[in-house]
């Protein structure tokens, strides 16, 4: 059977990125306080295609993302594109996978159990005769409550607040448990959330957040410092508040490279 | 050229709907300040399809359509559906737009003026040989302050607070302005939302979203009695806050049928 | 600590529904082959709310959610509604539970296998004083190619396909596999689609969408022709084109209740 | 009235972006045809801010967005940004505009005219001291027909074929029209997509995909040299098709830098 992908290009255009959008896939994922973790998640999955190949096969990715789908760790996902880069003879194949992650959370005062879902990427790249060249990114995003330290200064009693959500993106070189960023997020903004908060724990709460308030610049900042201080040699920061005055969103944005690293 | 929509169908089995969906349209609405309003819309339209039908000709529905959109008020819109009824031969014709209406609103204090954006829906429905019994609904959705009655009583400060979101539908007998409606559920809130705020506006808006809690289940409540005090027939309302306490969202839902149309 | 969701209410306005949407959680559902599938779940859950309360207490969704997540087959699905409608005290208590359902799926020429993913909800509802009423109803949305016939029909060569996806909504009243819907819905389409086809499968595919062409009418006939024949008393089907010689989508809907549901 | 946004920061972070998103404001655009287009947009502003303020004041945004609203020409929406620059004393600002741009199409043999949409982005950038550097990127997405080559090669009958979109993003350097960038996108594709089509359109359009089949690799070739061939110094292709014989997309992207752009 005529294979036409395969054939010669002439145009001379190399394509950074050929491949597959929206895999939804159920995978296992690593759980600090359970091991593993079971959930589902999206792929994207492409290579770089030379400017001579017509087209790249993209059942392969799928292939090949199938044999791995029950352990995605860190070093399985790069093995994964590894395998994805040498079978469609690629300079280099990179990808996303995008996952709810969950925790059972309990309540600050009541101690009552909930899950709390945060949505991560890992984004990996491998590069053929470079190995120790690949990166791993891991982002996480996290649901939190932000009180406006304005509105707070400048009233005579209460202050918006409204829920935000920050995201962090981390270059991956030694291990760390996702469970730990989202702790870390979660200390630099005026509260979490909670999925079950009894009347105790909504005061407590209530009152933690009147206490703490923050600027979208301030929890950026914040959870910048806090990711510095833990080591990482390049990461960015976003936050964006759902502002509960204005029917648009508050966003700040901060990147940071380590001498070392730039 | 052959007709296969034409052609005989034996399965005898009639289709509620059969039409198109998610066709975006630049349309002219009507407005309270400035007689016109250019917007944006998205148009999903259908027919009933007899039984002995194997399809319909939806070329035709987007043909119907291109006349009607300079002028989309609510007579047009029914005419536009009646047209659509009559070259498709159907017993029914139905469709919805939905639309953002845009208003310039002042900000409470300082009066600066912004642009703030509602998503709006009409719904029309035409039936063959019952020309009054065509049905016609509005959709409005405001965003709004909602601050938490419990959260304010049980706190010894502040008092979390969040963006929610109203939906009325109401059954159109007679005319309104889409404007009034906006009015009237901001009223019920916490408070409205804004565009623009100066710290003057920001300092009245928090204060007065202290000063006035409402839970989901009141919002609803109290929309729902004022719609019932302007003379509505028929319509729902509902509210959603996306809790800044929580990741998920608190939900009330009512229905008004006036007796004389139950 | 005050309760102020409890307090009496005076103005007679009874809610259809309050309650909280969007709560995320990694659940368990039953799976033909496996006897178990992992998968992640979005779930709205209310009660009705009669005039004379002012709030319903939205902690207590979640504890008893909770403590069902972990097996949500449809006798603990309604047991946890029942549940939920006992502890709030409300005539009514429903809910729905939205997830991707995976199947590991066979390429029809090489055998190829690869993971597919289709969306599932369940509704159920109970009401006090009779268990016998309660109502459940499992919806599938399944992925298939269709292929027009008109255009088969007037073209020297070449038909236009897309996309499609069909969605059933079936009352549940004797037990049946979300596989077996699944397949039956393949069956009536173009083709199914797949995660993984090798060039002679694509071949296969190509040839059989070409030989059973179908409109979206002709889809939903045929699903409601094969669903009607496995003994359903109630259940609605509707399918829509993402056509790929339109930026708009091809839609239709049909309905079935045998005559003693009638 | 405090100025909590204006006080000192001592944190030594500066932030690369704070602002805001989702703004939606109705704005007028250049038309070929027709001089000025009314549509609705999405703005999200920006300006970086210094490591030793605290906070940036987010109302001067709307309010100088507010002023330029009825002309967002590429000249005034640079203007725009520059006041937005100066009024906050930032060393950058920037900010994204997001629409849907209309064009009355007619179909390819009957001529029918219906309205397409395809969605537009301006990106603008501007800095202190150097007006000459401000930047200014355009993006365009449209979508198209693809037939696969692959497909219609193995196949005794038919091809597959569906929906995709591509994505063009240009450098502005020197005036061009939107139009010509859309006419020359679909001119790459197996074929343009329409609003209506008659019988005898859908013949042609059948006939043409089916005569010009390309991978989602060959359309990004064949745009890129389209573009190249207009002499834009930079700019960037990616296609992505709704597979019609799968639930996942294919994808492809380039890159294009002038040498003397480098």
């Amino acid at each position: 059977m005529i294979d036409i992908q395969n054939q010669k290009d002439t145009r001379e255009i190399p394509l950074e990125k050929a491949g597959v959008r929206g895999l939804a896939y159920p995978v296992t994922v690593l759980d600090k306080r359970n091991k593993v973790q079971h959930t589902t998640a999206v792929a994207d999955l492409f290579v770089s295609l030379p400017h001579n190949f017509k087209g790249t096969h993209m059942s392969r990715f799928i292939e090949i993302f199938h044999k791995y789908r029950s352990d995605l760790s860190l070093r399985k996902f790069l093995g994964m594109l590894s395998e994805i880069r040498e079978k469609l003879d690629a300079e280099r194949a990179f990808g996303t996978l995008t996952f709810p992650f969950f925790i059972e959370k309990e309540a600050p005062v009541s101690g009552q159990r909930g899950m709390m879902s945060y949505e991560c990427t890992y984004e990996g790249e491998v590069r053929r005769g470079i190995p120790d060249e690949s990166g791993f990114f891991v982002s996480v995003t996290v649901p939190v409550t932000t009180l406006c330290p304005c509105s707070r200064a400048i009233s005579d009693r209460g202050a918006h607040n409204q829920r935000g959500r920050v995201k962090a993106r981390l270059k991956y070189t030694s291990f760390f448990w996702i469970e730990d960023i989202i702790a870390l997020v979660e200390d630099c903004a005026s509260s979490g959330v909670y999925s079950v908060l009894k009347r105790e724990d909504e005061k407590f709460v209530t009152e933690r957040a009147y206490d703490r308030p923050v600027f979208v610049e301030d929890l950026v900042r914040e959870v910048y410092l806090a990711l510095a201080g833990r080591g990482f040699s390049r990461f960015s920061v976003e936050a964006e508040n759902f502002e509960s005055i204005h029917n648009h969103n508050a966003y700040a944005y901060a990147e940071y490279v380590a001498p070392e690293e730039g």
